[in-house]
């Protein structure tokens, strides 16, 4: 079976390195002839929106899949009459747009934090009585790991102005910063046939809008776990998804008391899920191929307890890395710019408590390379 | 650092696949062009022994290693100047020569089935007499896999005169069969500063000279293991041996009274060893990557217990192997032929109990596939 993924980045890059073991093979479509996935298929360096490209890469393919949300919709709309398409166009139709994702929330009775559409300056204007401050602008679309935000601390005219301009006078979603206390991640499959797995939520840390550290299984009230399935599941439900599907969420409140606000969902796999390579019976890039392959899914449950931690802008030399007991090194083959992702560490244990011991100086190691921006 | 691999069967596929985590890329050497590596690196098809292939392989290389043990001594030679080889040209002028196997085990006080050396049906006259029968003749080059070999059940001069027109008249080593009561195989990992590193001890079942299952870690008697590991320690040491290395035992008696007797040694990454994907902390291949890229070695302990199913000759359909909860497909992407490894199942649980319930409908699975001859 040969699969398409539109992007040749890290998560296509582990998406082939978890289905080469099947027998899979894989053909990349990505305009850098650099990209990460090179090394496990065949790359084909073009533009998403360029008809002949996109002809060379859907030639023989068996199904087409997506490491990125923002791919264009025109080009999966040329695709899709030619191959299966998995996750289908609605789920990127969603994922890409703010505003289209917000009204999903709320028509599922998801929880989110008090927000409203902006489209000029001046809605942004009323919008900002109506929502309060502080607040954070996020772009409609494009975003990615805390591109096409601003933050607004105060409604004066010179802060709504300066706002409106950092978002480059996009159509934004204004949203209320809520005071969470954590952050978290759902990261479920769902097969051609409706069945759904569900790993166990994730408890993630963020730096400057970039992942830096995720732990799962969280420790977290078993109320959070169920209440964050449940909205997953009906996520997935809604859009006929198929595939890995993850859904962020902020944690609001304490113990009894927390509850879950939806942030946004990613339509793919997802770095917060990457500790299931070591952590999981089935990881979650297997998961996804064997859900957009029509096969049956693979079991989602922890082995024992992992932490996995960014490496962001910098590598640290691969002895160093590897003379850390249990830590496993996923190094990306892409050169190291500020704020870009390059690589990860993944620590497992048997007992969170093992973990948390180990975890230190994994972090230790990654602070001492990022470079964040 | 680009590694190049003499030979481009599962075994090298499987070692590229754990080493293209770590951004070590690869680059091939096999006659066959259909070889299982051509998916994770570069394949150059060629002979061993064509002077110009081996240039083009050499090219550029930071290191070479082997796949299998067979591989003529002469391109190694030749690669030896160019390119660091691990493990080194040592460890195969004694794996590829039973002679010379035999020779190493009894110098280091490793205990061996009685045998002799024999070049000629006078001397297997001699030998039989002397060794005793039942007995087995196994040549001493280019035998895997239960090939090359024949079993001598009677010492008259017809069953000896079929004998030696079985094995093609060839120097081999006639072997008392010994009545063993399992096989064993101790595979370990020793780095380029002479660190070692013992995976537990495996448990494997052959059929027809195949390997067809493994379980780790064993549930025998303690000082079996700690016998396995000296012995697979004083081996790697005399050979000043780097990488993966494979020792086959016999065992000998139950209970207290149970002793290993040492079979053969592959210098190599080991098919009892594929468990370790999912059953170890750092899998066999990734050890071997680490040790002759004088990188620090990994954990060999186990996550839990695992069992390991040869699927030869044949191949299930991906869902059913993939209905069964827990297993995991390793599919080598050859074409099946009767007797041919074409990939294996492996199946993880976290007490041996599981582990035992899981296996039988992996192993009916396979059983209702292989196709041995």
């Amino acid at each position: 079976m040969l699969i398409g993924i539109l992007g040749g980045g890290q998560l296509a890059r582990m998406t082939a390195l978890a289905g080469l073991p099947l027998a899979l093979r894989f053909r990349f479509l990505d305009p850098a002839p650099e990209s990460p996935s090179r090394d496990c298929g065949e790359l084909i360096v073009g533009r998403y929106d360029d008809a002949a490209a996109l002809d060379r890469f859907a030639r023989g393919l068996d199904l087409v899949t997506c490491e990125f949300e923002n791919v264009p919709v025109a080009a999966l709309e040329s695709l899709a009459p030619r191959v299966p398409v998995r996750p289908g166009p609605r789920a990127f139709a969603t994922g890409q747009d703010r505003a289209n994702e917000k009204a999903l929330f709320t028509s599922l009775s998801i929880p989110v934090p008090m927000f409203a559409i902006v489209r000029t300056l001046d809605e942004l204007r009323a919008a900002a009585e109506r929502v309060g401050t502080p607040a954070i602008m996020k772009t409609c679309r494009l975003g990615y790991d805390g591109k096409g935000q601003a933050r607004l601390d105060h409604a004066d005219d010179a802060s709504l102005v300066a706002a409106w301009r950092a978002v480059r006078e996009q159509p934004c979603v204004l949203e209320r910063r809520i005071a969470f206390s954590r952050e978290a991640s759902m990261v479920c499959v769902r097969g051609l046939d409706g069945s759904t797995a569900f790993y166990p939520l994730v408890e993630n840390v963020h730096t400057k809008g970039i992942l830096k550290r995720s732990i799962a299984p969280s420790d977290w009230p078993e109320h959070l776990e169920r209440s964050a399935r449940e909205h997953a599941g009906a996520i997935a439900r809604a859009l006929d998804y198929v595939g890995v599907l993850a859904v962020e969420f902020f944690v609001e409140g304490e113990g009894a008391g927390a509850r879950l606000i939806a942030n946004e969902i990613a339509p793919r796999v997802h770095n917060s899920g990457h500790w299931t390579i070591e952590g999981a019976e089935t990881s979650q890039f297997e998961n996804h191929l064997r859900a957009i392959g029509g096969l049956p899914l693979g079991s989602t449950a922890p082995v024992g307890h992992s932490a996995m931690v960014n490496l962001i802008g910098g590598l640290p030399e691969r002895a160093a890395a590897m003379s850390i007991p249990g830590a496993h090194l996923h190094h990306y083959a892409k050169e190291p710019r500020p704020g870009r992702k390059v690589g990860h560490l993944t620590v497992r244990r048997d007992t969170r408590e093992e973990l948390l011991h180990a975890l230190p100086r994994v972090e230790a190691l990654a602070d001492s390379v990022n470079v964040l921006s």
